[in-house]
Order: structure tokens, then sequence, then C-alpha cells
């Protein structure tokens, strides 16, 4: 029996438990897991930094400390902790960005919120074109927007995607630097937002770039906040300029009650949503990891303490 | 210069004149478009069975009549028609299925119409789970059923397909007959009508069948609308057994404004528009058959009229 301690507050238990038991019993591995377990008997500790747990001396049995979060600034500086630490590398994150991203760019390009508003009894066929007729651009070709840009190509929409240095990707028109940027911006019918945040990316969607894009322009932000200079937005939403913007991350979290991007009706706010860790997928990295450490392999994403990450 | 005569009046010289320039023009041809050529310098002609030209005797020099819908019953029979006689293949459509059953499918995934319902100023985080936790069912694996069932099984989906005979395809799960029926609806998280009209898929979804969904399945109806018995659908929607149905057809078209289907807050209705013939895609085809009348190749989707398709 492998003994495996759940040391987090936050991921609750709650959540994770049957997550967990159900990649155990996946993997095939016989394991107790449980929240108390005689320090000396815990084979591998799952954890996260909100934890009650910080001195690890009394673990002299552990294999590995598989932390539930990507970050392990919490966590890696401990002097007591002289087990193997793993970090979460979770491919739900990017599932869970790529099937936003798909699913409100097809609500945009088919019109859906227009049908959803349209319960007049009044049959009016509306055919909106077809995906290759509703060319897309991304900004931002790190691993979510590239895999975003993929899919989307995939599905059929013309794709451009706009990084700070030239990429070359399959079936993307790739573009780079400031001409690419007003170029990208220009045919983009739906803009993604993909950037990381830097001194270069913050306010870059300013009233100037949002007059770039084709009249009629929907934008999606799963990005980061800073990238749109929200009195802009909020202009060119009022003028007609952008017909729609689905926004996932703003400058404040929570949204304050009071910002103008909650009651208006050509904005849809999702609160920061887009890209978490999933309880399902992680709980099957953590199984991998412990199926790993009992067969002598390496483990997955092992932390290189000189380095810090 | 290839003279090529537009004899439609459905659909409209209004809605193919730039498709068909803009498919020419990609292709290379030297076209003249017209609606107005003497018959006897026509070298093709874009035909639909609603028109004005029934006597194709004059026409000695025209090489195919280019049929632009499916259907050829309106013109097959035609004795003056001795011209080769193409039909209407267009992957536009396939592909607007595709888009709509993906969209449909990720809006009831991810929920959106319950983050465009909500204004509220509340921020309250509400994670989706992934796509891969989302069993999705697909009855009818013909050519539409079978491209829309892999195209989600690529988003990640666990797809199951069902269809009259048992069929294989890669990375669904297939079954068939009446045990398999019930097994395919029992996992069913957002059910897909492509199924075709018969007297045995008449009414399929009535009430016994619809209680064999999980509670608070999504059911969408891309496929023909006498599968559904309305009232069943209206109770089960209304018991919250199913919680939202997408509809695209109907047992009568227009939908009659009095239909409870238009105003039931758990329905939306779509006027028949899944799966059109757009002009982009269909110009396409005839530019191509162009190309290849001149080229001395042989056409697509030719008519045999001895078997009349």
């Amino acid at each position: 029996m492998i003994n495996v301690l759940y040391a987090a507050t936050s991921p609750t238990w709650e959540e994770y438990e049957a997550p967990l038991r159900r990649a155990f019993d996946a993997a095939g591995l016989p394991v107790t897991l449980s929240r108390d377990i005689a320090p000396e008997q815990v084979d591998y500790i799952v954890y996260a930094p909100k934890s009650d747990l910080t001195d690890f001396t009394p673990y002299t049995n552990t294999k590995a400390v598989l932390n539930l979060w990507a970050g392990v600034e919490g966590i890696v500086g401990n002097q007591t902790l002289t087990q193997p630490l793993c970090r979460m590398v979770d491919h739900g994150l990017e599932r869970g960005m790529i099937e936003w991203v798909t699913g409100h760019t097809l609500r945009h390009h088919l019109d859906i919120d227009y049908f959803l508003a349209r319960q007049s009894g009044s049959w009016e066929p509306f055919v909106p074109p077809l995906a290759q007729d509703r060319p897309v651009t991304v900004l931002g070709l790190g691993e979510l927007g590239r895999a975003c840009a993929v899919t989307l190509s995939q599905l059929g929409f013309p794709v451009t995607g706009w990084s700070r240095t030239q990429k070359q990707i399959d079936g993307l028109t790739c573009l780079s630097g400031p001409d690419g940027l007003e170029q990208a911006l220009s045919t983009a019918q739906i803009l993604i937002l993909l950037l990381p945040l830097t001194a270069e990316t913050t306010d870059l969607l300013d009233s100037t770039r949002l007059a770039q894009l084709p009249k009629g322009a929907c934008i999606l932000n799963p990005g980061r906040g800073p990238l749109i200079v929200d009195a802009a937005l909020i202009a060119a939403l009022d003028s007609g300029q952008i017909a729609r913007a689905t926004l996932d991350v703003f400058r404040q979290e929570p949204l304050p009650p009071e910002h103008p991007f909650w009651a208006h009706p050509q904005v849809t706010v999702c609160p920061h949503i887009a890209s978490e860790t999933r309880a399902s997928t992680a709980a099957e990295v953590i199984a991998e990891n412990i199926r790993r450490g009992e067969a002598g392999e390496d483990l997955l994403f092992r932390v290189d303490r000189t380095r810090g990450y």
C-alpha cells in the first residue's frame, strides 16, 4: 500500500479527494489517501503552498512532494524540505483555454447571441459566413496562443498570429513587429489576446489600435487585463467600431461591481475562468508521478532548487 | 473568353454574382458572366430548377449545365437537355454543419448562456469541466454525423456515435441497434441528432427515450424536425430532465409563431440554417467545373441521366 498525504488547504480536500482516488484507480495504484498519516509512514505528499504543513523534517521516508500549483515560490525556499519537489504542469489548463477560446470564437462567428435574444416567433433565415471567410487574429504565440491558433485554423478559420519575434507555424500567417501588428489588426474580424504582460504590451489595445481593427470586430481577452485600455474599449463599443468584447481578465480582479464592463450590453464578463488548473487533470499528473516514483523512473516537472523553479 | 450564362431565379443573381466572379478570378478563368447571352454563344450555364430557362435546344455550343442545387429532379427529366449536367456538392454545407454543431456544443459545454445572462457585478468563479469529462452522443453517422462526431472528438469530447448499422470510426465509441441506443442515450450530457428521417426514426425522441438521458442533458437538433416529439421535449424541459434544447429544424417550417418552442426560456430556435449551400463555396465548385471543362478533364458530380441522379 502506498501512503499519500493530502497537505493543502487550497485547493480543498473536498475538491481533490474524488479526482485523486479516480486517478489512482485508473493508474492501478494501491493508495491510501488521507489528510492524517503518521509522518514517517508517508510515501508521497500532495502539497500546495497554502498548507498547515511547513516542517518537512519528520517525513523521513517520503519519496516526493507533489505540488498542486505551477508556482513553487511559496515552498522552494523551505530549508526543511530535502525531498524531491515537483511542480504542477496541468494539460487541463491548456485544454481549458483552447475550449474557452474556441467556444467564444464560434459564438461570435455564428452570432449565437443574436439567436439567444430572439424568441419573437419571427422566422428570418440569417446564415453566417463559413469560418473560411472569417479572418481571426491571435496576438501572442506562446504555448497557449499557438495552441488556440492551431485549433481555430483546423476548424477552418484563416488565422493570423502575431508575436514580438517572428515565428513560423504550419497553417498560420505569422507576423511580428510594429508593422506586422497593424496588418494583423487590420484583418481581424475576431481578435484574441494571449500576450504576456510586459512594459511593451501594457495598454497595447488603445484607441489607435482599436481603430485599426475592421469595423464590427469582436474581441476576446483571456490573456491579461492591462493589455486593454478600458475606457478606449468602451468608447469603441459605443461607437460600433467594436461589436462585442468577451473578457476573462481585468486590471482589477474581482472586477469591481461599479465597473462599466458589467452592465455594458456588448460586453460579456467571465470571472477569470478560461485557464484554471482542473482537479481531474491535475490528479492524473499526481498519479503519474507516483507511478513513476514507485517504478524508479524520473519524476515529471521536478524542481531544480538551485534555479528555484 | 468563356461565356457563362446565369440562368436561375433562386438563388438570385444578387447573391451569386460576386462570389462567382471571385471564384473565376481565383481560378484564373477569363469569364464573361451575364444573365443575357445569345444562346449559341453560351459555353456554360449556371442553373437552378427555379429558372425561366426550360428549353435547352438553342444552346448548341454549351459544354455543360452546372446546377446550383444538390437535387436535380426538377431538371433531369427535361427532354431538351442533351448537354452534360452536374449537380452541386457543396463542401460548405458540411463545413457549416460542423461549425454550427461545434459552436452550440461548446456553448452548452461552457454554459455560455449563464455568462451572457449575468451582468450583476457579482464575481462568482464557476469553472466548467473539461471537454474530456463531458460525454457527447451523436445519433446518426452519415456523412454529416460522422464529420461532426470526429471534430468534437478532436476537441477532446468523449464521443459516442449511434447508427442503425454498426460502424467503426477512429476515436469514437460506435454503437448500434436498440440496446446500443439506450446505452448511447444514457451517457449523453449533450445529444446531437443527425439521423435521416425514416419510418423508424420518426418520433424517436419520445418521453421514454428522453428519460434515458442523464438529468440535465442538452439537445441539439440540426437533423430533422420529426425526430423529436415536441410535447415530450417540452415536458422534459419543464421537469428539468432536459436543461436546454437548441433546434434548427421543425415539423413545420417556418415554425409557427404560436408554437411553444419560440418563447420557452430553455429553447433556442434557429431558422434552419445549420446546413445551407453557401454562395462562396458553391461558386468554387462551379469555377472548378468550368476549369475542368476547358481543360478537357472529367466534370465533378456529373449526373447519370439513366439513373436520374
